[in-house]
């Protein structure tokens, strides 16, 4: 059996990047394609990279006849879509916001929009694969996760699912530009982010409250209270998180042992994950430029008690397409690496 | 069949992209590599991306048991590998400048070096796959180009088969600086070659008389007076080569009718070639970043006569690693492009 | 005496680095700000690095009670209020291209607009320093060049005043981002200009005809015969301009005699410039970074009888702001160095 | 009265940094310049850069004749030489790390050396100006802070001193390359730091003692607990800091009003700082590229209670070159901010 793919907006990077990544699938095909500004033109026309990738862009938000659609419109449009593609019967990855909240309050107070199909939410399915998997198998509606999210998570989840941590939590993370995506702004033009770094979304950034409903369904116990510091960093691919937490209690002293049962813990936690590399020195962005993989790297500050996470990934691959191919794989049965088992470029 | 392959100095940007991408190849095993520095140590311990890759790094130069060796040593040396493992009865690719010059003493004369087996010089088949194919397919021995000559002999060959141009060539190109590979210099370290652009070689690059030699084959009856002035750009991978030429006569006339011979001769010369693409616009080299594809641009200045052409292509895979494997393809009689149908990483 | 300045359009690059340098001239003193977008706020509030310099941006394009106006505008828009600051008055160094051009019908074709003050044309400076110090000085309204020409211009410049070379002439340039200036587009997105370079412009860039104009005018001879390819590459500032040329006699002879003549004649002929510095080796656009300075590294290619010129300049300051300045401190008998003796920012 | 400057180890780039600031200086006069690898050759043949500087480098780390010598040599090294220039009676001020933890233990366990000259401890002052202003005004030997220190104190100096905040400080800074220095090695190659982000010095960074000293003198109270995560990523100049603590109590509220006290509070103290600017919006490193100004900006999280300080300074500067000018100025009563009054180069 080939699945048969549609993206809805392929013309942002999320989009281009899906087109890319199912060109090497062996057991799916992209059959169409679509993206507003760029309609009528064929898809390696307009994006030169994908070469002999002839398909036409359809102008109109809707697909017909596909197995899956995945949607990188924005906000509330991408909702829209995916309840049309949804309702003629097709699964449904959206690589946008609309299905990760589960409070549609939570959302709206967000993203200042009205949520166009809030009784999708309790169907839809976080997809953070190495999290949900098995509800991700089986979900017909799939919300991929952030990019910023899928880092800090990564970094957490081992700690947090074994309540080993207290509740204060800092994310100082640094993303490459392309997580901004293909609008032009001025924030993103070349002479303006070269050479530079800066923070930004200090107000609040509208990928926390993802990630505090991920820590509060994985420890219920704990009152988190997450900070989350995003800057951008001159590089177009990319993000490395830094997060900072405290042990919970004494089950993680802070010694040699304790780094060394840190280190364990990760490990073992993740002995079985096909795409992720618990490494032994400080991840580099660059170890996963292009591939799906995401680097943990966990350690002790023995001076001071805390502990420190870094976690490195591909904003574009398992920040966004990566990751929503990862999940089609489970949702249509098929083996969750197929068309992801690229390595990283490196230089 | 799976072909046995082993990579001299594993340790560069060549070798370590050698690896990287016969990971991916259906049809052949690396299963030996070698790296004076990191002798004892796990390819994936000093090459993090190259996950679950755990070959030992062994120091000698010789490989035992493989159908083809590359060497990716320094000239001189790898040509005394290289003839090593041809007389243990491998098939050789050598990634060095050691058997691409004909002539001895031109080699001897920019190298600065006693040639240790000039006796191979005549047997060894110039790796430029598209302008030898056939020799390749029956080689024992090929000496894979340069990252500089294959972007501009693949921008020249229509134009110089057909005898079109006249003698004048200059070749401007621009590359990234994995092109200078991974020795410590002050020219590529980061602070001194960040936002700055220079060029180099002007007293002459050892670049040069391999394009020379290959337009002289290419075309007997030209007096080639070829000016090549590569610069460094602050970039990791990629070249774009700038060529002036000027038309032979009129059957190139300098209109827009002539603009379209020249496509149409492009178009017509490269059509069945899996990795060249005659593009319509002005290529960029991002896209063709960590694919084996280069771009042609041909394109006539109307005001004056002359006739550029544009070529893009990664330095490290259609200049080295990529251009090695689809010569090891058509060696061991394998699918051209196996192992090499990544598309560009775009952005 | 202080000069009281007018900077009209002062939010793009050219305009901002206008105040920058005028903060640190002794004898010239910022009055007055135009900007649409911009109008009502404080200069600083807008460029957090223009520290406590609190001029108030004002909205329309006219200025009053300044003894010189430069103008930033686009094209068209800045020829008039031009000549509104003219008929006040004031002093005019035009920014942008509409005084360039000698020739209104050349200047109409290349822009495709109508100009709007013709009868100026005659009267107006081409404003590269070197070349036109004395009419400068005694200028009322200086037209100042283009980034590329001044680059290639200062290139040529000893070269064709002598006539030591033929017609045809090959000026390949590199720039940085921030030549096409502040305003939004996708090729200078940060995500698609870094890592890439690409040429634009092939079917005729706008700073080809000035080029030509002054070469004309330094040596009415020739049919020169002028190919003028620019490049875009990942960096901020700086232009490196590669000129191909030919001797056009026996002059100066292809030999180390001929290059130490070559070497001399450009030593002497800036030898009093204040910002020209004929290197010794290949410069890099970094020894100009943030400077008024243009470096000139004559050489030749033995083996194909090729003259090469390299130049290097900071394409807001040499190639736009700090040449204006110069012009400015020309035009009011002020040192013309006032304000420009910055040396560059290395690393 | 004109002060007399030598540059012990001119050849690195705070060296280099130094002979470039102070060929704007109105009041010093840089007479001599050491580096051994560069020994017999002109600065300006060595640095381009610095146009017509034509000193010669000499060999020995000793200087004659000087009123100050700055020393950029690595350390101890340099503690040797900055002792033999005292000595001969001149001013010190000591780039390098020698003289600024007053704990000599301390600094062997850091530096795992023998300090050569411990009882110079005492005397030297720690030249972070802005807070010891009068005591480098009298001293004959400072010790300049590290780059990250600076950034790191002035963010914090107005909470500490106040006694605002609790014991727990994260300080996650991001640094560009030349932080680094001059040095080959293979973290600072282009094609590894190019596209890449990665954090270092987890099992702590020799500038780390330096923060805690400087806390404990500025309120000794508290048992400080300082994690500090420093990051590497690909640019040239410029470091953010972005620190994390908490209020120590209700005199800083979670609140908007808390928000506007936090403000104020920074304004105040820095409100007759000519090197600090407390800024509006969150600070980016280029709006202090190539000056001597650091950017703070306090934020509240009102979420989690947390307070962010993010400051920018350009690390060969403020942290380094500049803030060494600054400190010799006050150490000779000259004008505090004389050679130093640079504006930012943006963009």
């Amino acid at each position: 059996m080939t699945v048969k793919v549609g993206i809805i907006n392929v013309t942002g990077y999320a989009g281009m990047e899906l087109a890319r990544i199912l060109r090497h699938h062996l057991d799916a095909q992209l059959v169409a394609v679509t993206g507003r500004s760029m309609a009528g033109k064929r898809l390696d026309s307009v994006f030169p990279h994908l070469v002999k990738m002839g398909l036409p862009i359809i102008e109109k938000d809707e697909l017909e006849g596909v197995d899956v659609a995945f949607s990188a419109l924005p906000h509330k449009a991408s909702a829209e879509a995916c309840i049309q593609s949804l309702e003629k019967g097709a699964k449904v990855v959206d690589i946008s916001a609309d299905f990760r909240l589960k409070d549609v309050h939570e959302y709206e107070s967000w993203y200042k929009v009205t949520h166009p199909g809030p009784q999708y939410l309790e169907e839809a399915v976080y997809g953070l694969t190495e999290l949900h998997r098995r509800e991700i198998a089986s979900a017909r509606l799939v919300a991929n996760p952030g990019c910023y999210p899928t880092g800090a998570l990564l970094g957490l989840a081992p700690l947090v699912k074994e309540r080993l941590i207290g509740p204060d939590v800092i994310i100082d993370a640094k993303s490459g530009v392309s997580g901004a995506g293909r609008t032009l702004s001025l924030n993103v033009h070349f002479s303006e982010a070269d050479e530079n770094v800066s923070a930004y979304g200090l107000e609040g950034h509208r990928h926390l409250p993802e990630i505090t409903q991920e820590l509060r369904q994985m420890d219920t116990s704990q009152p988190w209270q997450v900070t989350f510091v995003p800057h951008l960093i001159p590089m177009t691919r990319g993000i490395l998180s830094t997060i900072y937490v405290k042990p919970a209690d004494s089950r993680l002293p802070i010694s040699a042992q304790g780094q060394k049962r840190l280190t364990d813990l990760f490990r073992d936690y993740y002995k079985n994950e096909p795409f992720l590399d618990v490494t032994q020195e400080p991840p580099q962005t660059k170890q996963t430029w292009g591939s799906n993989m995401t680097q943990v790297y966990p350690v002790m500050d023995l001076r001071t008690g805390r502990i420190m996470v870094i976690t490195t990934l591909d904003n574009l691959v398992k920040g966004a397409a990566g990751q929503a191919i990862q999940n089609m794989n489970l949702m249509f049965g098929l083996p969750e690496t197929e068309g992801l088992d690229t390595l990283a470029f490196y230089p």
